[in-house]
């Protein structure tokens, strides 16, 4: 059975987030002053060819291997049909 | 009241999407061979200082000015305490 997943990646809360500082002053300027804070990462929608018992744990070794820098960046691993967990 | 929200943007489905092809590619190649298809998008989460009524409404002009290039990406918006809505 197929199965789609999200993976959500976000620099850890103690790093600088450059980009979504930028964005904040960016909203800002463009008149969305109730904007206090942007953080910025990425998002991956991944379509498995068939759900194993242990699909969460393959998409998180899926981002310890490739998708996510995990010295500065967290991950959360999200089922899209029904069920989530990090 | 202070507010998050979660904004995602993905390329359109009839878009190429060349970092998610590569991604699934990469995956392949380290013994994910289930993986059959990524898409690779961005995600945003956004602070706000009070909650308006029309939140969702605000959110999603941010996308249409700034977030995203509405051409070639779709968004979607969701308030991450309690509610979600497109």
């Amino acid at each position: 059975m197929a199965v789609k997943a999200r993976i959500t990646v976000y620099p850890r809360p103690e790093i600088l987030d450059p980009q979504g500082k930028a964005i904040t002053g960016a909203l800002g300027r463009l008149g969305f002053g109730q904007v206090t804070d942007v953080r910025a990462g990425k998002s991956f929608e991944i379509e498995l060819s068939k759900k194993g018992r242990n699909v969460e744990k393959v998409l998180a070794q899926m981002c310890e291997q490739l998708l996510a820098n995990t010295l500065i960046e967290d991950y959360s691993v999200e089922l899209l049909d029904g069920g989530a967990k990090k």
